[in-house]
């Protein structure tokens, strides 16, 4: 399929329509091509009902055609809008490296299902291609990078920008246009299974996550750069907040908790610019976001001056005929809301109805139609609609990938300095479901691997290891279930080993006989899924058989360390193990991260983006709750397990007395130990004067600094004042616990 | 001190100002009182300073004294506002039998005071005797009413209005005046220590037992009469939303929530006619409710037209320097959001230099001080400041407290209609920490008890049971703690008798060890407290001991009847008894309707007025929760246990099909079985076309019927319909669970 073929009218001939000129300003194109559409052609635009796999299949030939599926769709609406997951492979939709787009024809396809959908457009509309890159594009050979909570753990936007560029690169080279990706939703209560996609607990540091996500997907300027994509937000707002840690329910949200806490990510994401926000599926103050026109018109574009897209969220625009009783004026609602372009709808295919029923007006209409149209115009859809088919550097990706999975490795407890692994150490046991496995630690939104891809720590740890290590391996046990029969090979290994290195964990790995609901959430689990998008958990607990695991290692007296590889921070047995660490769902080269830092061949460089609970029965736990002193329950401390902001290191540091001057404040940072290390200096301020009741602490500014033994820097932190407080103390600490106790700077803003 | 010493002046005296002439109008008293008061006797009118305890003490003859603490107060304010508690006895006050004001000589000790202050004050101003009646006066010799959440479980609103009048006129015949009363919170979280004093999770049903307790204490007309209180209603508002179940912590609580679930009791308390409500702790949209003026003036005033008093929480203005800095603008701040009677703080008593610092205006004080002035006139105490010594009905007391207790008993087991005990049953084992003792069946806010009063189970058994019948005893475990040596010889009594009764559960009984804070809630738990004020408890099980005795009892095959007697429910181990009921903290006389329910004398007329959930980690469990169709956690049903609304009856019951005219709905009932029963016919209301996203169930409507073997009635109930709804279904049933089923009757309000 030779470029040359799209049917694009040449731009600059002369009698074209203005739309079509290149040098004219967005906003007269838009102007121009809306004021030559049909209402159903309009309607077309903000629909995106199609999932992208019913688009195509794969000839016996070996290359693909079009289905008739997406003839009736780009008939039904003069065109098409959007189409959804067109490179998508998962469980849910089937595809798989049998029959799906790969890297080397996955270009061919979109250009195939562009070229169809022009055709079948009277004024020649691409299609927007938008695709699940939630961490790393889901779709056949896109590179997986650690899950959100991994690149919270972080605390390194900068690391995270270049990996987000990348992940923009190669799913605009792909033939992807739009990226989906979860940054807005906090972790606030960890039995919720997509804690895994938030950056954190705290609003300052998924905030400053988000703006690098904006920047490293989208780059400078107005127009999109052939390899960088514009990112749709999820969730908007609060979906972290639903009561119980419930997939989707309702929210109890208060207009100051939801500014103060679910908001600021969103409100810095949208002054980064944004492209996209996503409507979450959970209610604010009662209404679903859905339809929440308060929260979509009143503050996004109206208080914020947001002018990018807002996306539903899937099926969520039919929900709401839960409350208006019929799709056609749930999608009224919906629109005259603030939803510009629905997913997977039936409300919004009806469009044309509700505005000749007068549920909407038609400038309603024609506003969502030109931030649709604007954002094909920045793309350059109409004088690009074909692939860019850029070569990417080799092992970019998995460079990308492994460096995220290096930094965000937290080292929780090793009060023995068990870790990392010493010469004395000459056989190890490497115990437990995750151990030699790549398989689980990738987390949910992930397309299936080749096989070959990733290094289990197992393997990475063989490799690794000082020549003469004996390193051996039992399993142990299933992530799932009470079948004990593995713990007692396991138990031998661990008695004769120097050194257990126990790897347990979660898993959001969609196997094939997990069923979904009608938007993908997963539904019933028969498989060994334990968290991701619809798979909430009551206890925090492991798997009985890894708990078991777990306390028949420790005891037989071998040093244990043990590897957390999960979506959500988890509850363990009371039996503290002499190391612990966690690594999150770190991606395919995890394994070779976790083997890194067990031999100390790299430091562990994360803290803590959540508290971690000490059981489901102290929920909620973070660190920045209101400051009403409260004492704990009766039967359990009110203290989590480990703070935010916790992370230990291979070496030790020095922080000086923080200098406050204006807005800035000053810190002397040594290392004061005998190996290279990273302490992430974290700035607490604590509202002592204020119109409202403040929290108990609130991080306000950060940043990783990189020391040799010995070394000493000056490191100097702006902060911000929130607004309405008029003194407040400045605290500099390695976490929120410490912060407690450091030594305050009383800052008073009357002065 | 006989009455006519009391040093008022004439009412009808000649050249008497109008503020002492009891036929001009209560505003034209109010007025003309106020022009003639200083600034600093206003000042006093606002401030309820001295714990009550501290103005007296015994002489060695036996009779009462002032101190100096209460002289220097009324010095200090020229005169007294109000005195809390000068009845009050607990641990926490450490007023006991030995030295503290009795039944005989209350009213003496009241008298005594009434006429200090007014000896001391130039205008002859009346104090008001603020008294804890939460269920019952908590006094020596007060009567003990079963906790509020037993109260919830009768859904017998007349039968607490009778017992809430009763404890009124005990309250004025002792010499006290205004009785506090929590009311207003809302059982969402078990975990947090007050939810005994919570009438039900369901805004409906708390608010008629609100609304019965404004009746039945304050009686009706504006003036009350002299055996009838103003109730303060605690808390408004949302104190039942803080999260984690921890006390007095921080809300999240929307506007909506708030207004749907949190403040329809209060609004039933306020149209009742509520002569004052308590500004309660926790904040609401990030301000505590004594600092928040959008809620006690804006909603509670404006909106509401409330026109009584507002009294802050214990120590709740002074709180508020957290954020002021100080305490003078802390009572600014209080005094300007609305609150007129502060309590125990020193911010309040800084009035006067708050308004000339302009800190708040003085028309602001003045509108607090004539709310204050308006209630005492109202009460006649200008007239009448001395105690009426009413003698009450003997045993009225104990006969009100034993019928709400006979009540509130709820069957939730009973499978194999192990109850009532059978004939065939000679030997009962009557086991457990709650087994042989009253002082754990009380619940908290509960003065100091005579030896000999109330009825334990076991005692109740032995008296009650069929001659012949050999009731054994064993304790088995105690309260908290692990010790498991009573378990062997509980068991030996289980295993030799025909039917195990244990009984088990929490306390809020504050034994002398308890240490507390400075507003009276339970600091650190040296006692066997698990429940009441500053007692929250994350995993809600019981003590290891009793789960231990649980588990060993139900194992002997004995057929094992479990009694709770809790504050709260709890989460029991996996372990069915044969039957189940809990009695909660049903007063004094609790084990007496016990046995007879457990006999078969008395009916289980008990229904859930909560939700109890199945595990700690699965909170919030409520009925009324949003229509979000959620599915549950991988690892725990999202169902609750038991449902609210849920109680078995020794005979059954058929409900006909419903029949809906207008607002009323019909249904036929019937008993079916060969026993009295009470069925309690429940109305829930589902949203189908409303403006905001509607909760899955509401309960609409409810009445109790009691009913002969055989007998049909029909009940006719009248429901509303909220606004914003253009249609609802309308389902009976006898809980919640079975509403879901219930067939539905569709109610078409655009029709």
């Amino acid at each position: 399929m030779p470029p040359q073929d799209l049917p694009v009218a040449p731009a600059t001939a002369p009698g074209q329509p203005p739309y079509l000129d290149p040098a004219a300003p967005v906003d007269t194109r838009v102007a121009d091509l809306l004021s030559r559409m049909t209402r159903r052609e309009k309607v077309g635009q903000l629909n995106q009902r199609m999932y992208g796999w019913d688009a195509y299949r794969r000839t016996r030939r070996g290359d693909f055609e079009l289905t008739e599926a997406l003839s009736a769709e780009t008939e039904r609406f003069a065109g098409l809008g959007a189409l959804y997951g067109l490179m998508r492979a998962d469980a849910w939709s089937g595809v798989d490296h049998g029959d799906g787009p790969g890297a080397e024809d996955s270009a061919d396809l979109a250009d195939l299902v562009q070229r169809h959908v022009l055709e079948h457009s009277r004024l020649r509309i691409p299609a927007l291609f938008v695709e699940e890159v939630p961490h790393g594009h889901m779709a056949l050979d896109g590179t997986v990078l650690p899950v959100n909570l991994a690149v919270g753990a972080t605390w390194d936007p900068d690391l995270y920008e270049r990996a987000a560029a990348h992940a923009a690169a190669e799913l605009r080279a792909r033939g992807g246009h739009v990226a989906l990706v979860s940054a807005l939703d906090m972790a606030r209560d960890p039995r919720w299974g997509r804690t895994e996609e938030c950056f954190a607990e705290d609003p300052y540091l998924a905030a400053r996550l988000t703006e690098a996500l904006v920047r490293g997907m989208q780059g400078p300027g107005d127009h999109f750069a052939p390899d960088r994509a514009p990112v749709v937000l999820k969730h908007f707002a609060g979906q972290g907040a639903t009561v119980g840690g419930r997939n989707s329910a309702e929210s109890e949200l208060g207009p100051r908790e939801l500014h103060e806490i679910h908001l600021p990510a969103a409100r810095a994401g949208v002054r980064a610019g944004a492209a996209a926000v996503m409507a979450a599926y959970n209610e604010v103050d009662g209404l679903p976001c859905s339809g929440n026109r308060d929260l979509l018109t009143g503050l996004l574009r109206e208080d914020w001056g947001f002018d990018g897209l807002v996306m539903a969220d899937g099926l969520a625009v039919d929900r709401l005929a839960r409350i208006t009783g019929d799709k056609v004026s749930a999608g009224a609602l919906a629109l005259d809301a603030g939803v510009d372009l629905s997913l997977w709808d039936e409300g919004f295919t009806h469009l044309e109805e509700a505005v000749e029923r007068g549920l909407v007006d038609e400038a309603t209409l024609d506003a969502a139609v030109a931030r649709v149209l604007r954002l094909k115009f920045r793309l350059g859809l109409f004088e690009n609609p074909r692939t860019r088919r850029a070569s990417l550097p080799e092992h970019a990706g998995r460079a990308h990938s492994t460096d995220l999975a290096r930094a965000c490795v937290t080292l929780l407890r090793n009060p023995a300095d068990t870790l990392p692994i010493g010469p004395s150490v000459r056989r190890v046991a490497v115990l437990g479901p995750h151990a030699a496995t790549t398989g689980h630690h990738l987390g949910d939104y992930t397309a299936p691997q080749r096989p070959g891809t990733g290094t289990s720590v197992l393997d990475a740890l063989r490799r690794l290891a000082p020549p003469g290590t004996d390193v051996r391996h039992a399993e142990g046990a299933g992530l799932t279930g009470a079948d004990r029969t593995g713990v007692t090979a396991a138990i031998a290994e661990a008695a004769a080993a120097d050194l257990a290195v126990l790897v347990l964990g979660g898993s959001s790995a969609r196997t094939p006989g997990t069923e979904f609901d009608a938007n993908g959430a997963a539904q019933t689990v028969v498989s060994e899924m334990t968290c991701g998008e619809g798979v909430d958990l009551a206890g925090l607990r492991l798997g009985t058989a890894q708990e078991a695991l777990l306390e028949a290692v420790v005891a037989t007296g071998t040093p244990t360390a043990v590897v957390l590889m999960q979506g959500r921070p988890h509850v363990l047995p009371d039996t503290p193990a002499a190391a612990l660490l966690t690594a999150w769902y770190p991606g395919p080269w995890g394994g070779e991260a976790v083997a890194e830092v067990l031999l100390g061949l790299a430091e562990p460089l994360g803290r803590l983006p959540v508290s971690v609970p000490r059981s489901a029965a102290q929920l909620p736990v973070h660190y920045n709750h209101k400051d009403t002193e409260y004492g704990g329950y009766v039967d359990e401390s009110a203290e989590p397990a480990y703070s935010f902001g916790h992370g230990l290191s291979y070496t030790t540091f020095d922080h000086g007395a923080p200098r406050v001057s204006g807005r800035t404040v000053e810190v002397d940072v040594t290392n004061t130990g005998e190996r290279y290390g990273r302490s992430v200096v974290q700035v607490y301020l604590r509202r002592l004067i204020a119109r409202t009741w403040p929290r108990t602490l609130e991080l306000c500014a950060f940043e990783g600094v990189g020391l040799a033994p010995g070394e000493r820097r000056t490191v100097s932190l702006a902060f911000d004042v929130p607004t309405g407080t008029d003194a407040v103390e400045i605290r500099v600490a390695r976490s929120a616990r410490e912060a407690l106790d450091a030594v305050p700077v009383v800052v008073d803003l009357r002065a």
